[in-house]
């Protein structure tokens, strides 16, 4: 492709997702048309599904590309491995946990929420306790939930679901986790990672991205009864997914090759960079989202979040002070040029707001000065 | 956007879909990162819906623009419309009506499929006599086979289905067939019309074009049994619709933000367009098609679609000359630096070749040539 192409100056954009996107990425979305079985995107797509593994440290899982919003990862959890009546439990710490429950619940699950407190995560001792309660089909774990920017610990929670039942699904809804916080599928023992493009990952919105254990495949394969929906069905992607992966042309449903394009590029740059590890990249992401949350700190600001180990690496959710208001906050940051999100959580949803801190902005972080921008000018519009 | 972008010699994509991309529709698919709930979003997500109802004239459809696959729409029409029990009829001309077909089923519909002569759509009175046999909940009808390239007469079929069974929803498949083939859906009767982005639309593939009636949105909304699914279930995406629709932010999943950029930018392309209104685009993908035809015909090859009727105006389906191998000849074609497609319904995939000709190829063709390219390299390659 011949170009110059550059994103002029637009307001930078730090919600919790979609995410700032690199110029090389903007390109990639921007590739000229090419079949979707043509020998040159084939090698595209396939690279892209092991870039995946790697990018969670996996080698057995079986990792989806398919077309749809963050959302549709949900669908593909409860569609493919809930049966009606097959116990699930939400460990639950904001909105995308209540809605999570509610896309279980569809598909015939009963559903069980297991609520943390506002700006916090379930502590490991209640998990236990629960677990001893009942039987559950699936666990599922809100690894960051967008809404609240609460951080749990997937590791620590796989680990005493797998040890109180063993037979119990993990899923992971990583949508506001992958690539900017530590995930490991193989070792954590994930069943289900649910992810997307826009976040972490760094390309523009429009794929729903999921990984598989071989358990949870072989669960699906081994259904009672049939898998209800025809285009979530992981019965029709996977002999898709295998032949991309293998180098070769199959065909379900026209996967969106522009986004496949950027995709790949977004996750060369995280796997096959030189100047930054992935072990680098989460390090950033803490480094960086640490610095943010000393400074506001330092002006007196407090977090929804309110425990350092409840803190996630690619957002923070600042509490309003006394006497300002979102309404009038947020288009005054606006007018600087800045693109904030409101608060999201029912209850509290006027007392917050909320600033990503992932991908470009962490990791360019040097070259853009997108933090500094941020910090000066939240600074600036509360004064 | 300061940009000098072109797209570089590429092969030319003349398959039936993804097709050839204008280089304003690809830069708006790189669109910076802006927030799906911002104005300038908003407006631009708005605008797209009320210029998708006038692209099939139409006052009343309620649009709807969803990240996913074309497939997604069968999906959305089956899950939403579709109870247990329901009969329904496919009108079937191929690859793509056996699948939707498939798809009914999954969603509980008992189908029956009225299958055409391979290269023909099914005549009108055959249609008319089986509707007299049995009460259908919804007959679908493939307006162009991508499998095939066979035309369905939709306006027909739609009046004989609505004068013999009133009560039955009329479902027209247009991922082939929107914005190269004219469709009026108020005027014709169509409950539901599912499309895609990629084909006569010209925008990257990923998005789920789908337009219902007021009668369809009714039926969906008065269901006995909840409808299944969670991304798919129109509940929760009429209110979205609607607020963007009126100019407000609305959130259910993350929109594809950088896709309805592209969208917006081909919809404007076609429907404020002074020097192309769309009639004359129908009317250019006639005579285009008309031409396209005639020459291959003039060099002795014969078509898969066996009656004028029947021949889609976006694409052309090809019978390889006795002698000539699909095999051999499509990686010639390929050679020399265009793409088409090989076979694809079941019985016959060996013996024909698929072209597709719509959009940018076809607007455009004085300025790029895309047409006489096609035809002089294809003859060069059988000689």
């Amino acid at each position: 492709m011949t170009s110059a192409f550059k994103q002029a100056d637009h307001p930078l954009l730090a919600i919790p997702g979609p995410v700032e996107i690199s110029d090389e990425v903007l390109l990639a979305n921007a590739h000229p048309s090419v079949s979707h079985v043509s020998p040159s995107f084939v090698q595209v797509f396939g690279e892209s599904l092991k870039l995946l593994k790697e990018l969670v440290y996996s080698k057995s899982a079986q990792p989806f590309i398919i077309s749809g919003s963050g959302t549709l990862g949900w669908d593909q959890a409860a569609s493919n491995l809930i049966e009606i009546g097959d116990n699930a439990l939400v460990i639950n710490t904001g909105y995308f946990g209540d809605e999570l429950g509610n896309c279980l619940s569809v598909y015939g699950a009963n559903v069980d929420h297991l609520n943390s407190e506002i700006g916090k995560s379930v502590p490991l001792d209640k998990i236990r306790e629960t677990l001893k309660e009942k039987k559950y089909k699936m666990v599922t774990i809100t690894h960051v939930d967008t809404s609240t920017g609460v951080l749990s610990d997937a590791k620590g929670i796989a680990r005493v679901i797998r040890k109180s039942q063993p037979n119990a699904l993990v899923v992971l809804d990583g949508v506001c986790s992958v690539a900017s916080e530590l995930i490991k599928f193989d070792e954590w023992g994930i069943d289900v990672l649910i992810s997307a493009s826009q976040k972490g990952i760094g390309a523009p919105p429009g794929l729903s991205l999921v990984w598989a254990s071989e358990r949870a495949i072989s669960i699906h394969e081994n259904r009672k009864t049939p898998a209800s929906g025809y285009y979530v069905n992981w019965k029709r992607w996977i002999p898709v997914m295998k032949a991309y992966e293998e180098n070769k042309p199959a065909y379900f449903a026209t996967p969106p090759v522009q986004l496949v394009f950027a995709l790949n590029t977004t996750l060369k740059s995280m796997l096959r960079n030189k100047d930054c590890s992935l072990e680098k990249r989460f390090e950033e992401h803490k480094k960086i989202s640490k610095y943010f949350k000393k400074e506001i700190q330092s002006w007196g600001l407090k977090q929804l979040v309110n425990e350092e180990r409840y803190e996630a690496n690619g957002m923070t959710t600042i509490m309003y002070p006394e006497g300002v208001k979102g309404s009038e906050l947020l288009p005054k940051i606006a007018k600087s040029g800045i693109v904030v999100g409101g608060g999201l959580h029912k209850q509290v949803k006027d007392e917050y707001f909320r600033v990503g801190h992932m991908g470009e902005t962490v990791v360019n972080d040097q070259i853009r000065g997108d933090i500094n921008k941020l910090l000066r000018t939240i600074q600036e519009c509360l004064n």
